[in-house]
């Protein structure tokens, strides 16, 4: 058997793949390693290259745990989340567009009631969202799902502070004709987290930190395709340089502010409050695969 | 600013990299960022898999402490551990070739007299290494080092071993002749460590885990490059296929079998034992740079 070269050793790696019993592992794999090495040669790492690029990807390994998720920010700071959001993603018009997860979801956020406060108690300026989940027809869907979380008015996550307890983040149910409604805090443009590796990559990178204010939610209903996007805020002005890359132009939407007065919930309200409208639109799954 | 699709997206992402100060950083992750790229678009990889990525990466990270390195093992088992290697170390006539470091060394090895036996007490078949390091054209050179170790004769490493004492790991320094000798025990082949993710990657790869029998060392010298290597045990079943790829035929040397008897350094043996006679070639900075 030859020594093994920089010429010869990509192809003694694919060889050795080969008895996957997985076909579509045995792809991935190939093009991974295939990429990988074009990677290596292309560049002519050094070894203490290497030996950065481990240690970097070991400490973003220790950086993460179930309450931060360093390797998806990551992937979401090199693009690497929207692209696969981008290939698995076309959607027809009138549904709602996707975008990144992010790394501060946290299942199990409570179900609470139509037109509930998921942010009592916390610093922000409220804001009123309203609107319906539709079928990209218009065909309002009952029982659909808004799972919400955002920061609170500080740019902070309830999972970045110290007591762990969750805030701003809840459930809502639509009703029957497809209505949902809730109060929660407005968002605000924040720097993801930069006390960790992808942090300090960031700024080595010359790059910004901080992301557009924007509100996460997962809708959800049954026989429908769940879709994860934010809603951003229109004239933030990080809108054009998104530190991970998640704005899309159908999700940037209008707070209308308020002054002091009463809500259309009839809430009164003593203080300055916002409003957002937005229909949600949520493609059936017979309706996607036939696209 | 028009959305991100999966075609503009790459572009976009490296754009926000030329900021970078640092231009070689800058040309790596712009290296990196096209290739992971490359590598989700051709694969039209899926959420699913994308998520399997990140826990797989999560995971390997997990699994890395002080005595366990598992992205190295990674980096070993994919092939990209040697194609470094290629890269870095094109070696002239003479010179020993490097090979993988591996997940294994440990700093801090005791420094004994030539001569002695580094794994006093850890089972496994005697074996008396021995000969000179010397420069490409022959020249002895002393006050060299090797830090030297390897598994016991059970195939297992001291740092996998629960009570986590050093065993089988030793430093000897040459004479002013150059020579060196050492007793060891005789390396067996062993699987890499298969209770992690990157164990997990080979069966679900269809990849044995086997690495031929082989005695690691790092030989250095004032004024010489520092080489990393291993003397594989010819005869080894695993040598035309090992899990890391790390195998070059220069390396493959005689374990050559003696009955009890009188040992070459006077050492009376009551049982078999075995010799490997090597000359280490080291090259002199000044020399390589030259080449």
């Amino acid at each position: 058997m030859p020594d093994k070269t920089e010429v010869n050793l990509t192809d003694a790696v694919v060889k050795k793949i080969e008895g996957a019993a997985d076909a579509r592992f045995r792809q991935v794999m190939t093009s991974l390693v295939r990429h990988l090495h074009a990677f290596v040669r292309e560049t002519r790492l050094t070894e203490a290259e290497w030996r950065a690029g481990i240690d970097f990807l070991t400490a973003t390994g220790h950086k993460c745990d179930h309450k931060r998720q360093e390797f998806i920010l990551l992937s979401d700071t090199l693009g690497v989340s929207m692209l696969v959001d981008a290939i698995n993603h076309q959607k027809p018009d009138g549904a709602t567009e996707s975008t990144v997860l992010g790394p501060f979801y946290v299942q199990g956020a409570p179900d609470m009631p139509l037109g509930a406060n998921i942010a009592e108690g916390v610093e922000g300026e409220p804001v009123y969202f309203s609107g319906k989940v539709v079928s990209p027809d218009g065909t309002p869907i009952g029982g659909a799902t808004l799972d919400i979380w955002s920061t609170d008015g500080a740019g902070q996550y309830d999972v970045q502070r110290p007591d762990g307890e969750l805030r701003a983040r809840g459930r809502i149910t639509t009703d029957a004709q497809g209505n949902y409604a809730f109060w929660t805090v407005k968002p605000v443009s924040y720097p993801i987290p930069v006390d960790g590796p992808v942090g300090k990559m960031m700024l080595t990178l010359g790059r910004h930190p901080y992301r557009p204010a924007h509100t996460h939610m997962i809708v959800a209903a049954p026989g429908h395709e769940t879709v994860t996007t934010h809603l951003f805020v229109k004239g933030d002005p990080y809108i054009e340089s998104d530190a991970v890359f998640a704005v899309k132009d159908s999700l940037v939407v209008d707070f209308v502010p308020h002054e002091p007065g009463v809500a259309p919930d009839g809430k009164k309200m003593d203080q300055a409050w916002w409003s957002v409208d937005y229909h949600f639109g949520l493609v059936s799954r017979t309706q996607n695969a036939a696209a």
